[in-house]
């Protein structure tokens, strides 16, 4: 179960891709296969959750990280670098770090 | 409490605004005061997350409505639009609808 709240301690990415259409499906498959085989594993991974979007170009990830820093090392994982590589091949993205400062209700 | 699942049956909204720096704490507390004062008594309203990103120039909403249609309603309600306008006049804002597909854990 993934929460958001004001009181939980972590650093929020909010990545957004931009893909073809025919693509979309594929993207959503490439990042929920490198979440359950690399990202989860990783020390300070919190959460990830993929969202495609209504209009078809585009996948949404909002993941939780414990801190920027462990978001960082994740950067420079070669493990995860594997997994993003072929992903930019077919998707453009746009990432963020956040920090909740309001939830309702 | 707000939950990210591919249980709840919610259309997401993920909405970017690009802000002055100068300008992003006025920002948040425009969002909050429009989710408090309005769009969370509106039909479909299932819960909203104001995010402000870690380099200070982009403010991150994420909403769960119960269907895209209450979301299109909101977006012609009078009072939710009277909340937009001045939210307008200092920032920018690229708003998306999507599905979960998968989340962990």
């Amino acid at each position: 179960m993934v929460m958001i709240s004001t009181e939980n301690d972590v650093a929020t990415l909010v990545n957004v891709f931009t893909v073809e259409p025919e693509n979309q499906q594929r993207l959503v498959a490439m990042l929920l296969e490198a979440t359950e085989q690399t990202m989860k594993s990783l020390p300070g991974f919190v959460s990830a959750s993929i969202h495609k979007s209504l209009d078809g170009v585009r996948v949404a990830n909002y993941a939780q990280w414990r801190s920027r820093e462990d978001f960082e090392a994740m950067l420079k994982n070669p493990d995860a670098t594997a997994h993003m590589e072929p992903i930019m091949e077919i998707a453009k993205f746009d990432a963020h770090l956040y920090e909740v400062v309001g939830s309702l209700p």
